[in-house]
């Protein structure tokens, strides 16, 4: 069964075709739509075993793009399905759930007006996301679709974890708390992880560190999400490429009221202008924060030390709150490729248990592997984090 | 040699009077003037050994309530000392330091100009402070005066704990960074602690839990305070009686918007009517939540569960970044009384070498204890903290 797996941003559309009943490689093609809404828009098409096809041409809006996408898919030369028949349902990644979604599902009306009601706490990606929805109405009208939802896995964590400590009444009234995010792709690297420890997942304690330019851990007590450091916003908890995490509100409405900044334009600060950018005011990016730590500049040594210190914080304390730790998982752009970020974050864990692998660690990138001695009494791993294949699954499941 | 100990604040004065080269009882006298400013006023004096003293009259300024707890020490009734002569130095609490002072020190204009240019960082506290100082120059011309900051302890902490992942710009500006407060009395139990479990203080990993109506917990890392829960202002860390603690900024960010509030009106929110009061709407005092909690109030049960999971959270950090924890010290109001608090935090840390001891705990209250099974790699501890005698040690060391 062919899957159609797509994520929508407000300006870009990344895709993969997947078939879940294919005995091995099930991916069948991925691309990215970019630039919608600008002058000019591109679309990159990489099917599995073809040439890649790349397009430039004005990409008005999704619909628009979907459309490309879906002509890419079944053109004769660089496609990878005879016709859109053979497209058996979409999957949707959805930013926001809010309290509403805590697992994925198909969609209905009650499911979009639900999705439109979050736009206010999720106004850069849930806009976005429903637009995709809509698109695939009109050009595959029929066909069923699934969204899966970020904020999912997360429902699990309770209220002891969830609650901000403000008035109560904020709570009723806005649904402020914490909600988390990467969900999806926790959800997988704990459980892919388990296996390869040879934990039963569902009576573990596990610590999944999803680093990227976004980053979250979260604590996986018995195969439910228990906390997690991102909070009401992807902005809370590690330091992030532009995003500052945690943060003494005080000192954010101390900066507004000197700076006389709006709520607006101090959300875009924390969000665009902080993290080891707003650090090093260098770049965004780990790996140029890497060569240039390796250079000695002391910028880049500070935001480096802060950024692996606040991911070695939240091991600590999800630790502790589980009453220990089984397992800590690594996955995301630096978590799949960061050695030193691996190896910094699991040193001096001695007391708890770990028992790290510097060989193991050594030149581990792209394939699932343990980094734990094998007597430490806490495993270690790098696990791929793969969001569109659970995409694909979720929706498999749903559908069949 | 007597020495007065003042801890001013905008409308109160707290006092001590402590003789340092006393044989034993060190504490001469101690009391309170309250309502300073407001159409009556009230005096406390509890002198050691004698009757206590009580008044009740206009109090408008400082410095008459200065001279009221002068007059108070000298009375041939309740008083403690024969003249003014007899107290060669005052001792002030100053809550704030900021980068400037990482001891206390003896006064000087200098000192007295720098208090001054953190007023703005330390509205509610810093002038006050100032003022008791002033008042003593009018009153006991002459005598030496020192200055004890609750910021200082905490000078130690390196950059990579202090810093936010906020633009560099604020730091270097606005000087916006992580102070930590209670500094005097984590100082004090980390070293009564670090004795009573038969630790070497310098070669030590402390993790000290001041739990009061205010609460902070502070790594201390041979001898140093190298990380603490409160921030740029003590709102941050802890769920405490009326603050918030940790919360993700965009949450505070958006209720502003939403409620169109004012900078000042959303500190106002987070300082006072948030944490366990604003979690229950019923009490900031924890007395009130555990007796709500007993009967099964399900708002004072969350309140609780998180002001304590809040503090279990920082020591499994804390352990975590200083690569182990050799003692865990509880003090402050709560701290030195709450046996459910201390084995709530406790519990679960066995994965850490915590073994705590519940008979040990059990009614342990006023009086320094060790609270950890003989056999615990981690040693645990109540110390009833005595931040007038760091205040007057210090003092009397600077005058000498």
């Amino acid at each position: 069964m062919v899957i159609l797996v797509l994520n929508c941003g407000s300006s870009s559309i990344k895709y993969q075709v997947i078939d879940m009943e294919a005995a091995s490689s099930k991916v069948l093609a991925k691309g990215i739509v970019e630039r919608i809404g600008l002058a000019e828009g591109d679309l990159v098409h990489k099917p599995v075993g073809k040439e890649r096809f790349e397009l430039r041409q004005p990409i008005p809006d999704h619909t628009t793009g979907i459309r490309l996408v879906l002509d890419a898919l079944t053109d004769p030369a660089h496609g990878v399905i005879r016709s859109l028949d053979e497209v058996k349902a979409v999957g949707h990644r959805v930013a926001h759930g809010g309290e509403f979604f805590p697992e994925s599902c198909l969609v209905t009306e009650e499911v979009k007006e639900k999705i439109r009601s979050l736009f206010e706490i999720a106004p850069l990606h849930n806009p976005a996301n429903l637009e995709g929805v809509l698109s695939i109405e009109k050009v595959l009208p029929g066909v069923p679709q699934v969204t899966v939802f970020d904020t999912s896995f997360h429902q699990t964590i309770p209220a002891v974890n969830y609650m901000y400590a403000l008035p109560h009444a904020y709570y009723d009234k806005y649904r402020v708390r914490k909600y988390g995010f990467h969900g999806t792709s926790h959800r997988y690297v704990a459980r892919v992880g388990a296996e390869l420890a040879g934990l039963d997942f569902l009576r573990s304690k596990i610590i999944t560190c999803h680093i990227g330019n976004g980053a979250s851990v979260t604590a996986v007590l018995d195969g439910k999400s228990f906390d997690t450091s991102m909070g009401f916003s992807p902005l809370d908890g590690l330091v992030m490429g532009t995003r500052c995490g945690q943060v003494d509100a005080s000192a954010v409405t101390y900066i507004g009221e000197k700076e006389g900044m709006s709520y607006a334009e101090l959300n875009d600060m924390m969000n665009k202008r902080s993290g080891v950018l707003g650090l090093t005011d260098l770049s965004s990016d780990m790996r140029d924060i890497d060569r240039a730590y390796d250079e000695g500049d002391p910028r880049a040594i500070l935001a480096r030390d802060m950024h692996y210190g606040r991911i070695k914080k939240f091991v600590g304390q999800y630790a502790a709150e589980m009453g220990g730790v089984d397992l800590i998982v690594f996955t995301g752009g630096v978590g799949e490729n960061s050695e030193e970020m691996r190896e910094s974050v699991c040193s001096g864990l001695e007391f708890m248990g770990v028992k790290f692998d510097p060989a193991a660690n050594k030149g581990a990138r792209g394939v699932d592997k343990l980094l734990s001695a094998p007597d430490s009494r806490v495993k270690v791993a790098m696990i791929a984090t793969d969001e569109e294949l659970m995409i694909a699954t979720d929706t498999y499941n749903l559908v069949k």
